[in-house]
């Protein structure tokens, strides 16, 4: 029997939205135009954001190119712009609960090859812990959230009781980076995404960790994008900071950051063997799984070929390819049989 | 006879400085007070920026610092926080001359132990040629500019002609973080320096390579702070995005990426045996250097210890302790016996 592959990190979004700005009377939110068979414009407002393809929105076509890899499971969530953190919570919720409804649709209707994780209004924690229930009522197994929600933090005490509603509840969080730093800055040379987005990662992870989030909460199950973006690379100089200055970060949670290793999850889209190997050794392979960014361009496409070259143990590979996903996720291979 | 050893990233002010902000009639210039024998606080404006000791000041006290360690020469340079590339041109360059004229004393008084770089009026191109001019005479053997001038970026026309000259004029190139991406939003748990240094620092090294500086100017020697951020563990997503979307980031120059590993230096500032393993890997012994930022806590005070430590063979320990130094300088072993 080949080995259970899981995608843990691929996007998707509806075929057919309302046009939110027109709904809500304000904001650029994003809305489809589906000017060619098979293809449409996100566009944000009136301006032009991305082009997509029927990939992004076809549950079948994508089931059919995944299926070219030998990958049955894709882990499916929205692109982070429409998490619309910046709208009105009312608003941000009706949209959320659209596009949760399509994914738990999507879910229960392709049991064996998708796993769901919501969106939710993180600018209002109440609104956003009801819809938390909701989204587990409907089959959904976590959510995505951003970096930062409207550039505040995930270690501000506002965002406490989400991540307390997740491990009560059970569901995992991805933590994707979006609302770059830098980013008007940068627009030139794609670096809000080459360089704003590791930073964002690592943003996030910091400030869960030197927030007392993964202290206060030992059984919530975060997954990082992009293999933590820059965090990892980067934690020699983060662990000496906190060594040599607790007074400025050390401030509200005295464990070393090192020591939260092994504690969270990460992707593999690090597009570099070497670099996959320099995470193996620091997280080990039982926190890394097999993720994508599926189907856009910066991911990796390759659907992780260079993963398959790099000759790892059995074990490694099995933990990458399916385990990792599905601790953290808490399925078994039995629910995709 | 020992190897010879050399730290090549250290930053230096003089004891005594005029208050510029006085001089100047305007501007949060820094200003040092020297409240205690050996301490100082580093003011801006009327804020507290940072406390310093004698060995931030005091040429003899590093040079025994340094003693302890068997490390004869340090490369000095001025603290980043001192570029004022938001002053008024003439103001900076005035500023950046009296901090020049201390380093070039120092150096001439202890050639065996001081090697210099100077600082320069990044914000008016002629005036900073003018003034590499003068580091040449006055004996300085590079500069130091930030990661980018007052946020536009090192790939911005207006700067070609600082590089050109430093190229033909033979100085060497340091870039040091500064000025950080996101610094506002993520105050807490020092995360501008743990975080948003490595991203600037990455900044800098994409915008030279995709801006075309390295590629028009094959003998410009740069050196990058902190081994390079975040550069060379998101190489990975870096070329990746280079490959994909050659549209956004192929537009100044064709060459990918990968191409200029080899060709700029970086210092060993990564804090962790596990990622100057893979900086070596993938520069070569040959482009990496001692680097410690001394004076400072968040340096490598253990002067390069964990790399004595690594069992790394003899002609990369010569490499790191001095060659890659010396090539970067283009000075010799004869200049320090």
């Amino acid at each position: 029997m080949p080995m259970l592959k899981i995608d843990a990190h691929t996007h998707i979004l509806p075929k057919k939205m309302p046009n939110w700005s027109e709904k809500f009377g304000y904001g650029d939110f994003i809305y489809l135009q589906h000017h060619r068979k098979g293809i449409a414009n996100m566009m944000r407002g009136n301006q032009f954001f991305r082009e997509i393809k029927e990939n992004c929105w076809d549950a079948e076509v994508r089931i059919m190119e995944y299926a070219h890899f030998k990958i049955p499971v894709q882990v499916v969530c929205t692109i982070p712009v429409m998490f619309s953190y910046w709208a009105k919570p009312m608003d941000c919720l009706s949209l959320s609960q659209f596009l949760n409804d399509h994914i738990a649709k999507m879910v229960n209707q392709y049991p064996r090859n998708y796993v769901g994780l919501g969106t939710v209004p993180m600018q209002d924690s109440e609104l956003a812990v009801k819809e938390l229930e909701r989204i587990c009522d409907i089959g959904l197994k976590g959510i995505q959230i951003g970096s930062n929600i409207n550039d505040d933090n995930l270690n501000e005490d506002k965002f406490f009781p989400i991540f307390e509603a997740c491990e009560k509840l059970g569901l995992a969080v991805m933590v994707h980076p979006w609302n770059m730093m830098g980013e008007k800055k940068m627009q030139r040379y794609w670096l809000p995404w080459l360089v704003g987005m590791p930073a964002e990662t690592t943003r996030a992870i910091c400030s869960m960790i030197f927030g007392g989030v993964f202290e206060r909460l030992p059984k919530l199950r975060v997954m990082f994008a992009h293999a933590g973006g820059s965090f990892l690379p980067t934690l020699g100089r983060i662990e000496h900071g906190f060594e040599c200055r607790p007074d400025l970060v050390a401030i509200d949670n005295q464990v070393n950051p090192r020591n939260y290793l092994g504690k969270f999850w990460i992707d593999s889209v690090t597009h570099d063997p070497l670099m996959l190997e320099y995470v193996l050794k620091l997280v080990g392979s039982e926190k890394v799984m097999l993720g994508t960014d599926y189907p856009f361009p910066l991911g990796d496409l390759g659907m992780g070929k260079f993963i398959e070259d790099m000759n790892l143990a059995d074990r490694d590979m099995e933990n990458i390819f399916n385990k990792a996903a599905l601790d953290w996720l808490t399925l078994s291979k039995e629910d995709f049989i």
